[in-house]
């Protein structure tokens, strides 16, 4: 099937236990910290599902039409399509959020495109990935992830010294059914919105945390599942003008706290095995098929800044200054440069598996290192080129209410062709992007959500062709000798 | 006079047109958006009053005792004094505030030290300037200042073209009496809560811009003049838990807007000169001085920085990881080189002028270019040792009030000896750095505050003394000709 | 025809007036200056020559077979062709050569591309350019070329009020013969290697510098023509093992010195038109197909550098210490992502003209960007991770020649698995890739070769389509307004 | 005594073991590669003993005259006179020298200011110091120091297993008169020059490298030394016009070979203690005290640099360009903000030990930091102003000597008001800045002559006043509690 936006936010409303500090959310679809997210995703539903866009957006597999990111791609042409996709996507809410329902999506079809990945160790269960790929595809439902333990969890020893609970989630009961679970996750990203939620372990886990390895995929209004939030950026009285982007686009960050959650076996797609638990994602092609679509997205996201950024200086009259247009050259040059890489991908593609093909895995990597190392200083240069700009508009629009001061502000505020409203609207939308709570939350999401520095960068090096690349030099020293005049 | 906290905060209830929006604030001192700010204003002044600090914060001349950073300099022990109190106060507020009263109270010093540039061209008023200063330091005032036209006021042609009125501010009547103002100035930090605001021209005037060069010292409560105020970061409800320094240090940010306000002669230093009307910071020793205290401040920021950075990381558990460590290392090694920079501008001073001294000059602009180019990597590196850590804790720590969420948060946030809470004060903390509305408006503050980069530039290139610098090279090329064996 | 190496030879003892300092060199192919990088393009010769790689290095067209680098590419698959030929001259040479014959030779195919440029104004001539191709590539000629004036001539005033000779390059006399040309051009890499070069300006020209606007590709053997080298890296005596990159790959830059020189009218392209004479790079494919070459051989140098970097750790023992393992890292990342960039370029290629294709213009440009940016810090991290280790070895390995020195050096300079001698072969070649004066002047041809910063930005800033980008800014704001509600 | 140049020159021919490769060298004095190097060491001892300048390169106690570099230091003024007269060296060689005579006199004079560090633990000779240091100080010796094992010997495993010979310097016998050392140290700077050398360790040692703590001074002729020299930079034949740095300035380096060399027990200060061997240099005021003078040094280095810049780009026509102006800028202000952190360790010096006063610690770690982290950059910047210029001359000057290539050279090479000699004399002398191998050794020098950067990070970190860092934060966390209201 494929859901249209109503049938969606019908579909979220399904009671999962959803908190803001100690206020238990009844209805994200109408609460003021989430309404306008859930409007978003609605939309993206309904793109998906306008028939206009049914050739871009769908496939047709077994006589069934589902959502193109669900398209296990065994052609170049079948990667065109899938990057086609996201970029729609990502450009609907121009890359600042990076939980569309397509993200996780890749992830899961990446996974069964070598599902003997799990049967070949103990704990893996290839036919229940399989028949949660299918039911999720059939039923079009928005996935999402959790995959990291609590931050201060990490301590084991700690735990077990003073035998205090351990935060990390684990298994701590097993029977006929299935597992109960106890304990926290972190960090699922639009588990306000999603129906389903993997949990799984992103990070190596020690040989012994047989119990710390459960994977599985489960809905999210999961008894015994407490989605906490984080301060919601949205609030009620906040306008769409004053903060559009945070209005839009704020995803929603939860830890999911598990309070003797049973999930059945027939969710679990690893069990008891730690190693298997991690590898699942590297081995088969869920990093590859899922973080192209985080390149893309990001892509989407260096187009707007460079708008917004041509746009600034537009409005302030600095564009023609010479270091300026330089400025915006470089921005235009990074972001050429990004998506030249994603393209990259599409080119320089490997075969995978049985009859697969995935996007180039090293290329892959390094855009996401790319984009890790350069985001915060794109902000910093979009910072640069509003000067202090933003700080000069009155505190709010209400202004325009009082005939008084709407004159004053129409009079003083505008700036030659420039009319004061909107000067005020390119600032404060150039706010949210850039200083606003929610801004804030994308600088640290976009160093950290594929995992910390080093872990983007073990990525990078384990998959360089070293041996390759030593040989190049070492042939060519093999080809002079200590006694070899050079010159003559 | 040493004016105390309870007298301040009467003092600044004075009727001035303060307004959010549409919103006229009656009473900054009570307002939920500036109260607490207030209280901090508050405080440092019955810091300065207390009898414990009197040598350090106060100095006596005729008899009278004036706040320190009112002191003359004429040694170098007295550039230690003052020194010394702006890092009092820095450090009172870990350099988050940039006009705390030392502020502007440097400008106006200075400005008397070689008041003789008032009397080198037309249209300055050495007098006036000179009984202002006796009057503000008598009064032990908190003063001000707004020295920079609007943004979009800067495209003069267009105005000129249109026969549209000119947003920035100008003299559009005089009279026996005084100047007649119209028009605006930006940007006024810490105008809700200062006595007086020094309004004038930090950027150069083209030469016909004779009414545009008004420069005077007026009280923020001048009849005609309103104070828009930016959007102010605190309001009702938002706990100093949540935002703590938003809470204490918001020093809002004003528009000055000017209709029909009417000045006497005897609060204008500079009119109808607009070379004049710049120069006056820079020929004198107001430059100089006043921006020796901001790079106090900042310095007091890096080590408040520099605190924080290693308590998440001790918070973490990262602390001893090589790399971690290292990254602290570079962060002292940063903070360590820009106070010795401040130290340095003492040791290498300069006399000024009748029997005055200096901090160095180009000394000062090395530390005001340096905090410029380095505040936004320093608060990325803070970024990036949190991690995703800001996310992960609840909402709001209104948990705590319900004993059942309570329970789950103690148990499952606390991590070894760190308590839930206690970590969640951190990590929030941190946040109001780095990723609030707040940090996000330092983060411009620290790159704008002393004009744009290319302002800050020049003022180093400027200084410089390229004379001396080619003579060393050309002294070296002249000591070897064409022919010169080299090497035997 | 395809020429051999020892053709190649031949065919450039030509009489050149090759000058280093006073000296006349007279046999380019022995003279210890030169020899060795003769050595290396007749290799390069050799290689394009040999069968088992005719498929690939060449292409057949009307019966005749040529270079592949003269290939008119027509679709995505010629656009792979032309960059595995590239790639496999620049692996060749590790990228340290900018001026291999594959490097002008998409210049001048991609003029013949877009021939109709040069009929779009007086002064061009179609006719001439593809008689030039067609015996250029006929008789597999390599071709350079020289089109920027000396530093000091720019200041074209300055002559003009002193009477004093210009010396950037112009016609001064012309008859039915040809023009005569005076003046010099700057700065012919590989002239002292290649037959032809091609003279013009790539630097826009005031619309009166009419005769400085010649644009001819001659022979550099034309009698009035001067080759006046930079100072050569290579010298009799000095050892491959000493400076082996230098041996092999220093490929001259020259002056060109013309002393009435006479050209003919059939080697003349642009004629008494400065603003032809600069556009005919950018308006047909020239610049794109060119400088996808740059790129590519870029890439290679990546690719070697990363190679070298590595091998360096393995030698020093650093190999596995986590932070040289990032930086390793961080490496492997740069070189996957500029390689992605040029892939990016044929997955996302442009039609152009009349049945041709070309790489992606602003991924190019981007992908130049890039490596002018991020040269100098790549050769800093190789800086940084030999450490001091290259002043430890012997000035010369010729204590191999001495018992005694020979035993002290084998057993104290030998470091576990590695011989003293292959840990010196090592550094030395390091060394020669970041430390000699042929490593340097590598950091500067990466930052200019294509012109300077500021023109490099500009050709991202022109490429980019900003009004797409600010249309989907402005579109997003038009769909909320200053009333609208935001989170409810 | 104060020796004089021609004294200086006469006492280092004393018959050291040093090599080039193979060659012996008989007579630094006269050997091409090292003949001006000595010629600057012995202008430097002119300098030093001209009357003129006796007040402040000298000092006197008990009736004798000493080097001021000897001076222990016991007031801020006697700082000030060290800082003056490092300077004034410095100046003398624009920086270009790390291992001028007042370097090590630094670390020697530091260790005497704390001489009960050697008697603080077995195996220190406090009286054996002392009686050094006066010796050196009566004899104004120069000596240099070797305190690091050379890079392959550090994998001491690899050695026991194999039984071969560690590479590391060690006792390997012992008895009455002294001890026996056999192995290798790096990297002796200055060793072709100096008098003496100091021999042990600034990296940890483990406990039981009893044997490798051996720490000695020595005179470079001590039979069973040998110095084997890196590569010179000078060569018979190279014009001072061509390299001018590298000839007046290349310090040379050695890497110092011990056989059999018998070392009197008098000159050892440490034995048989590797934790000792290594504390030395951190517990006396040795550290502090020379490393001030490398920070005065890189002081000069930074006008010179910046002196350079800015007169290339008064040759080059671009210094009124605003973006050049704005990179000289740039360069100012790190040049000033340098030479601040040098100034401010006088002004924040700390006292130390038995009535001494040092340089403030932290600022002096914090320069050498910053010196390390920036230098490459600061050399790219010159690169960058630079442009393609230097590859524009002729390879020599030896054109002047030739009627007809040095007319045109004078002619076409000339621009405006710079000659064509001029403008190719300073563009040399800027590549000898930039792109020489003198110039890469530099960049090489400035990395690590104080070690690695994880140690020069290392000493930051230690010395950073964590505790109270910590203790300001936690105390503004105390003073709001989790129910505080804040903003009203």
């Amino acid at each position: 099937m494929i859901r249209t936006g109503k049938e969606y936010l019908e579909s979220i409303r399904d009671g999962r236990a959803l908190y803001i500090g100690k206020e238990r959310v009844k209805d994200q679809t109408t609460h003021p910290a989430f309404a306008s997210g859930a409007r978003t995703y609605a939309a993206l539903f309904d793109m998906k599902a306008d028939p206009a866009l049914r050739d871009s957006m769908t496939f047709e597999e077994g006589g069934e039409r589902y959502s193109i990111y669900y398209l296990q791609p065994r052609s170049q042409e079948d990667l065109r399509r899938r990057n086609r996709a996201h970029r729609k996507i990502a450009d609907f809410c121009f890359g600042l959020m990076g939980r569309t329902p397509d993200a996780f999506a890749g992830n899961l079809t990446g996974l069964t495109m070598k599902p003997e990945v799990f049967d070949s160790e103990p704990g893996g269960n290839r036919n229940n990935l399989l028949a949660i790929y299918r039911y999720i595809r059939r039923e079009d439902l928005f996935a999402t992830y959790a995959i990291v333990p609590p931050q201060g969890a990490r301590n084991k020893e700690y735990y077990l010294a003073t035998g205090l609970p351990q935060p990390a989630l684990r298994v701590t009961a097993e029977d006929d059914r299935g597992v109960t679970l106890n304990g926290m996750k972190m960090l699922a990203s639009g588990a306000a919105y999603a129906h389903e939620v993997l949990v799984g372990n992103v990070m190596p886990l020690a040989p012994d945390q047989l119990k710390e390895s459960i994977t599985c995929i489960i809905p999210l209004n999961l008894p015994g599942l407490m989605l906490w939030s984080r301060e919601p950026f949205n609030r009620a009285g906040l306008r769409a003008f004053d903060r559009p982007l945070t209005n839009r686009f704020d995803e929603s960050d939860c830890m999911l706290v598990f309070k003797d959650a049973h999930v059945p076996w027939d969710k679990v797609i690893v069990h008891d095995n730690p190693g298997l638990s991690r590898n699942i994602y590297i081995q088969t092609a869920a990093h590859v098929i899922s973080n192209h679509q985080s390149n893309v997205r990001f892509g989407s996201k260096l187009k707007f800044l460079l708008g917004v950024a041509s746009l600034i200086t537009r409005y302030t009259g600095a564009r023609d200054i010479p270091s300026v247009r330089e400025t915006l050259a470089r921005l235009a040059a990074m972001e050429a440069g990004y998506n030249a890489m994603i393209d990259g991908q599409i080119e320089a593609c490997e075969p995978f598996g049985d009859g697969f093909v995935v996007f180039n895995r090293r290329y892959m990597y390094a855009a996401i290192h790319w984009a890790m190392e350069n985001h915060s200083e794109l902000i910093d240069i979009v910072r640069e080129l509003m000067g202090g700009g933003q700080f000069q508009f009155p505190a709010s629009i209400d202004i325009l209410e009082d005939t008084e001061l709407r004159e004053l502000f129409e009079t003083f505020w505008t700036a030659g062709e420039f009319a004061a409203t909107d000067r005020m609207k390119l600032f404060k939308l150039a706010w949210d992007l850039i200083g606003s709570d929610h801004a804030s939350r994308a600088s640290s999401y976009e160093k950290f959500f594929v995992g910390p520095a080093f872990a983007v960068r073990n990525y990078n090096f384990i998959n360089a062709p070293w041996d390759e690349l030593h040989a190049a030099v070492e042939s060519f020293m093999a080809s002079y000798g200590t006694g070899d005049g050079g010159a003559t």
